[in-house]
């Protein structure tokens, strides 16, 4: 049984290994999200016995490994959860993609955080407003056609990201589209018929059985002001 | 012999990979730094031939393949050159110091460039000084303290962040040390002696004959303001 750390009102950077456990059917314990269960994250991160603390959130527990980082997660319990290819070479392009998920998140949430965390958003809201212009105008652009082209070129098809079956980068895809959509409804309206085939991929991993029960069911926390998607207006096109 | 392709003017994230070639006294062509070599990074980042493109270089070609993102090309090369361990835990362990080492060369990017690469450091300055005072205060401080922090706990010692070899961490955080004081001299001044065993370990891999011959040598490229690290002092303490 894994246990996964993550801060219990959002979903966040969490959401992407949530996904991709939900979608291998593994079974796990959103620790933070049970009672005192935030106490028991923060007591992990700061104990002094820990000899291999993770920097933050999210971080999982696997028996003795507990290992920190979306994507160390995901390469971690991906071979085990039947969400990574087995060959070496198409796991390490995985792998390549996902960390490319992750420096999009990073640019995503500085879109209402541009100047850092110490300042709440309505103090950084100028900042805001012009780095998220770029981000709509340049940043979107060139991160989903390059999910569009990887998905073009990849020789199995187009039904997914790697290979020819399901993988935590198709799940993370998922969440990425869900979350501009929410975030940058009107920029997303715009720009959707562009990538075409990451559309797709998202709209087959919202109609798997375990997604579509996940998504419906408390387990999924909604969307909110908190995380890193966050619906304000003023920053959308 | 490895192919690495990366900016041919700017340590930038390539440098994390040259050091860690160059540490690993691995064969390997800076093919950009070549004649012609730039024009041969953008075939292969933009030829549509290519069935797993980069997003971004840097990226490293071994036989055939090709694989992009900083972290993911050390975890790739580490056992081969001799920088990474054998045990499965401590690699990953080993690959979530690099990620957050990933981390924390975008935020130093991004103090000088808050609002985006559209823009030149000097149509976004007041945003700069913002974010970079908030990065001197916070981030600095979290992430050289974590570092000391995995040090102290190593149960190896804390002559290296993993285990008792040297790894692709080691070389990472040497390169961080010496670009922030590149970058942010005065704060550095002010804060080194919060992590002493970070610095110590940064000066014994500024002592590994290759990584010193490497220093002295051509092949490292001057630390300059078209970098990651800049030496804006208006952006220091």
């Amino acid at each position: 049984m894994y246990e996964l750390y993550y801060w219990p009102e959002i979903q966040g950077r969490g959401e992407y290994v949530r996904l991709a456990l939900e979608a291998g059917g593994a079974a796990y314990r959103d620790v933070a999200r049970e009672k005192d269960g935030t106490d028991a994250m923060m007591r992990l991160l700061e104990s002094p016995e820990v000899v291999a603390p993770p920097f933050a959130p999210p971080f999982l527990k696997d028996g003795k490994i507990l290992v920190g980082q979306v994507a160390a997660i995901l390469q971690h319990v991906g071979p085990a959860i039947g969400l990574a290819p087995k060959d070496a070479a198409a796991a390490l392009w995985l792998h390549q993609i996902q960390l490319t998920v992750t420096d999009f998140v990073a640019e995503i949430h500085d879109t209402h955080h541009p100047i850092g965390n110490r300042f709440y958003y309505e103090e950084q809201k100028p900042e805001a407003k012009r780095r998220a212009a770029v981000f709509r105008e340049d940043r979107i652009p060139k991160f989903m056609g390059w999910f569009e082209t990887i998905l073009s070129r990849n020789p199995a098809g187009s039904h997914h990201l790697v290979g020819d079956r399901l993988s935590y980068a198709d799940t993370s895809l998922f969440q990425l589209v869900e979350g501009l959509r929410y975030a940058f409804p009107k920029a997303m309206r715009k720009s959707e018929g562009d990538w075409p085939k990451a559309v797709a991929l998202h709209d087959r991993v919202a109609a798997l059985p375990r997604i579509a029960e996940y998504c419906r069911s408390e387990r999924r926390i909604p969307f909110n002001e908190n995380g890193i998607f966050r619906a304000y207006p003023e920053l959308d096109g």
